[in-house]
Order: C-alpha cells, then structure tokens, then sequence
C-alpha cells in the first residue's frame, strides 16, 4: 500500500514498493521541482554551475542527453553516469574510477539528497540535476526538465539548434506529453511492476491501445508534430529503443513486438540514425538494467544473449515515405 | 551439485535442483524403461490396459499424445491429464473433478510413483505409463515410448495409419532424435535452468546453431525425412510450438523467435494445420506451465497477455514450396 510522508508524497525505502490496494504500480512524485529561469527563486542559467546524473538504462534521464546533444548543451551541463544496474543501496557510480563520481566524490546517488534534505525519503532517481556552487540536488523533475534545456536554456545553444519546443505548438506537446507519460512512459512500469493480474491487463490494454493510435499517427508525417523533431519524439522514442530489448520480456508487454509496428518501427529507427538518439542509446545497459535490477527476479543474475539489436541499423523508411510533394 | 542415488540415477526431491558444478543443468534419467513387447519380461500389448498421464505444458509428454492421434490409438490407450502448473507436491490432477483422477483415484502423481516402488527418489514425470492390472509405474521413457506406439503397437493401429518410424529410416531417425535431445528438446531447459551465465551461453549457441542448421534442412524437404511426417517431426514440433510463448521469455531462448525462421515456422503451421497435432497444442497451458510454475521466478503470478498465437493458423508455404514436380 503507498504511505503518504509529511509532504503528501509517496514515501518508500529503497527498496519499498510503489503499489495501491489493488496492486497497480503508483510512481513516486518528484520532488525536486524548481524550475530554472530568471525569475525570483528560480535556478539561474549559468553555463558549468550543473551536474547531471544519468544512467543509460533510465528513460527519463536518457531524454536529458538526447536532448542537450541535440541543442548542444554538452559543455554547458556537466554529466555523471551511473551504473545501469541499480544497487541495494540505490544507483552507484561504479563506473568510475574507486566507484565514485569525480565531480560530487561521492559513490551513491542517495548521499547527495541525504546531503541536501536529511528529512528526504522518496527514492533517489535519475536524472538528478546538481548544483555545483552548492552542492544540492536542486531539480529530478524529468516531466519539465527537457522543456528548460529546450526554452530558458536557449542563449547557450549551439548555432542552427532545432526548436523542439516551438511556442506554437506547445499546448499540443504538452497535451500529448500527459498521455505519453501515463500511457506509455510509466505505461509500460504500470505492467511490469503490478501485483495484481487485473491492474498488469489494464495496463496493458492500454498501453497497445496507445500504441495503435500512435501507428496510426505517425502513418501520416515522419514526427508526431509534422516534419520536425519535437520534444514528444525524445519522449516516446526513448520507451519505444526499450521495448523489445527489456519491457516485452521483462514487463510483460508481449502482445507484440516494436519491430512488428510498420511505422514506429521505422520511426524509431529514423530517430536512432540521428548521432544525438544513437549516442545515447546503449542496449546493453539497458538489458542490464532491467534484467538484473532487484525487480528483475532473476535469480541467478543470468543475461540473455539476445535479441539481436543489429536490427537498429538497417534502413527505415520515412525519409522516402514523407518526401515533399 | 547431481548426487546420483543407488540407482546410479540423479536423485533430487521434488524442488531439488539438478545442476552440476559449474552451473549446468542435469536433467534425471527416467528409471522404468521396461519396453512393450511380447518378449520375456517386456510390457504386454493390451487395449485398454495401460494410462498414460500427460499435460498439454510437457513437450515430452505431448509428443505421446501427437503419436496416439496420429496412429488412432486414442481408444487403446487411456489417458489422464494433469494440470499444467506442478504444485509443490508435484502434479496435480486438480483438472478432474475433486482433484483426483476418475481411473487411478490419486490427487498428485508422485502418489502412485510412491505406491510402486517406495525407494523411488527421483522426480514423478510425465508421460508416465501406468499398468491398471496392477496399479503400477511400468515405463516413464520418453525416449522411446513414441517408438513403442510406432512399432509393437501396430496390431492396434487405425486403417491407414502412417508410418511415422519406417523401418529404412530407424537408424538416421535415432541419430537425429539424440541430436534433436540434447541440443533442441533439452537444450532449451539447459538454457532455461543454467545456474551460470557460462552455461546459459553455451546452451543458447549450441540451440541457435542447431536450429540455423534444421533451417537449412527444411528448406530442402518438407519434412525431415523427405515429405513423409515421422517420429523426429513430432519431437522437433513439441519444441517448436512452446518456443514464441514460452521458451524466448521463460528460458531467455531469445536470439530470434521462430517465427522468423523462414522454413521452420512454416514447418511447424504445416504441422499445427494437422488436428493430431493441433489438438495436443494447448497454448495457454503452454504459458500457465512455463510462466506460473515453480522455477518461473514471477512472484506475483502473473500471466502474460501476449504474444498473439493466433498466427498459428495462418497459411503455410509448405504444400506449395514442395509440390512433386
């Protein structure tokens, strides 16, 4: 059952489990929200004033640096990367050098909220957004965080940047973004991580529902906004790089295959041949992080060799599909 | 570690593990292998003597019944069926009502495994032959049980019955079904329930490369031997049909499903378009067994939506692709 702590979120140990009376998965709220701007109390923009903390295998982080490779944002965010498969103790910098971040010198994720708030006691997540100047987790909000390397990050983009967050068409992002968060996004943990048959066959449901429609959509323009990449395309397509590598067998979400869709199957290949997708898009981390996490019950630690991600590579279609008229 | 009993057999309890000491899988010899016949001390051949107990989940079971079909001895051999999930007590008649079988009055087959010989260590199997007459285990080999129904058992056969074990063919049927043994029907298991990554890997690639070569194979011969169905086809079946749905989640089989094999899926439709065949092919048993039962390793019970079986009954390219010339 979800407890609510003293600021009305779902507090968890580390290994808590988020899940309502009947079974179904229920995502902690973020926390750290702040948004950053200009304005009073906002976090400044300032270019080297901020740690990132990634892991390959999240998808709500890996939508950061898709996002600040395609606006160029690289040496204005530092970032850290922690190991794909999450510890007992919460994600570590094992990668690193002595299994501690370089920067933050610490070796797991959870110190730096300890450090920030002692009172904290929802998980630490990825991404987590630090403030070197102060050393505090000032921001884990994945729902805005691209919009703010997309917007208020703009003085800092590279010459020629896409504008993946046009004003124009914001309330339909952000409309669209809503159902891609609970549809597909947290869709997909919804089935893998419930409890109960009836709550993983409504999440389910759903999420191909979700997916036929989106088929359908993207049947008529190469994006889900037309002919230019927005911030929608980072979000669904860092689910759709996962889908049959961990969710179809380790969440369950089996009713078929990404690579059996026509058009988000050659969507997200268009998407993966772009350097900023590809690069942060690492199939082994992501087997890893989701076959040998603690929610894996795997008991022996056993990876499977397949399946062949060599697929990735091959031609899509849509360039020719949606060519001009 | 195997400890072999008294018998010189692998003995483990029910829930024991058999497993060697770098993490590979053993599975128990089958102890009552006393063959049919009309030699001295051989099984005698009566209608209506002998049950055989089977569940739509076993591959070694379900090939008896593919073979009983085929050959019309469904009248001549009772059978019992119990239910696809085993319990921790084995497996369980719970199908029949008040969870005992109607002929042998038993709830868990271990029951009368313990009534025939009370040293017996091992695990109860199916297919188990049982002699009414006198209410014992008399053969569990599912080696050479299909053999029995192909050969001794011929007075029995219905008008027509096809040749499934031709004289000419026994000794290239042989060697290949002990191929077919150790690298498909038991080389999925051996993937499935490695203890090392060692040797899941192993297993994985001596499957992938047996397969890749049965591939090759059928794209020259509609069946295995040319275009006549035999004992090999039913025991390559058996694997085949639990691959999609079973093996490429449960046992991490999963470099390609078999429905990506050009020959081999059209192989296996061929045969499901046959009712011996497709009668005996109970998908949601298939998964029950697979994904609920005990080395399932799914805490919460839950079965998987998916995938879509209903490709099965798709046409196949066999008839046409071998027609005489």
């Amino acid at each position: 059952m979800a407890i609510e702590d003293k600021f009305g979120k779902v507090a968890t140990s580390e290994d808590a489990h988020e899940v309502s009376e009947t079974g179904a998965f229920v995502r902690q709220d973020n926390y750290f929200i702040t948004p950053f701007g200009s304005g009073e109390g906002e976090l400044p923009v300032e270019a080297g004033r901020y740690r990132l903390i990634w892991t390959p295998l999240c998808p709500w982080a890996t939508r950061q640096i898709i996002a600040l490779k395609l606006l160029g944002l690289e040496d204005v965010i530092s970032v850290g990367t922690v190991s794909p498969v999450r510890t007992e103790n919460g994600w570590e910098f094992s990668l690193d050098e002595g299994n501690v971040d370089p920067v933050l010198k610490i070796r797991y994720l959870p110190e730096i909220y300890a450090a920030t708030d002692p009172d904290y006691e929802g998980r630490a997540t990825v991404p987590t957004v630090v403030d070197l100047k102060t050393r505090k987790v000032v921001n884990n909000d994945y729902h805005h965080l691209t919009n703010y390397w997309e917007t208020v990050w703009k003085p800092f983009h590279k010459q020629n940047a896409p504008d993946l967050y046009p004003e124009h068409l914001r309330k339909e992002i952000d409309e669209l973004n809503v159902i891609l968060f609970h549809e597909i996004n947290n869709g997909v943990y919804k089935a893998g991580f419930a409890k109960s048959q009836a709550e993983y066959e409504k999440a389910y449901d759903v999420l191909f529902q979700r997916l036929d429609w989106l088929e359908e959509r993207l049947s008529k323009s190469r994006y889900l906004f037309g002919d230019q990449i927005t911030d929608s395309d980072i979000r669904l397509y860092v689910t759709l790089a996962r889908f049959d590598t961990a969710y179809y067998f380790a969440f369950k979400t089996n009713r078929n295959r990404l690579s059996e869709f026509e058009n988000l199957w050659n969507y997200a290949k268009d998407l993966y041949s772009i350097p900023a997708f590809k690069e942060a898009t690492d199939f082994n981390s992501i087997k890893k992080g989701y076959l040998l996490g603690n929610h894996a019950h795997n008991p022996y630690g056993i990876l499977p060799l397949g399946p062949d991600v060599s697929i990735w590579d091959e031609p899509h279609n849509r360039k020719e599909k949606f060519k001009a008229k």
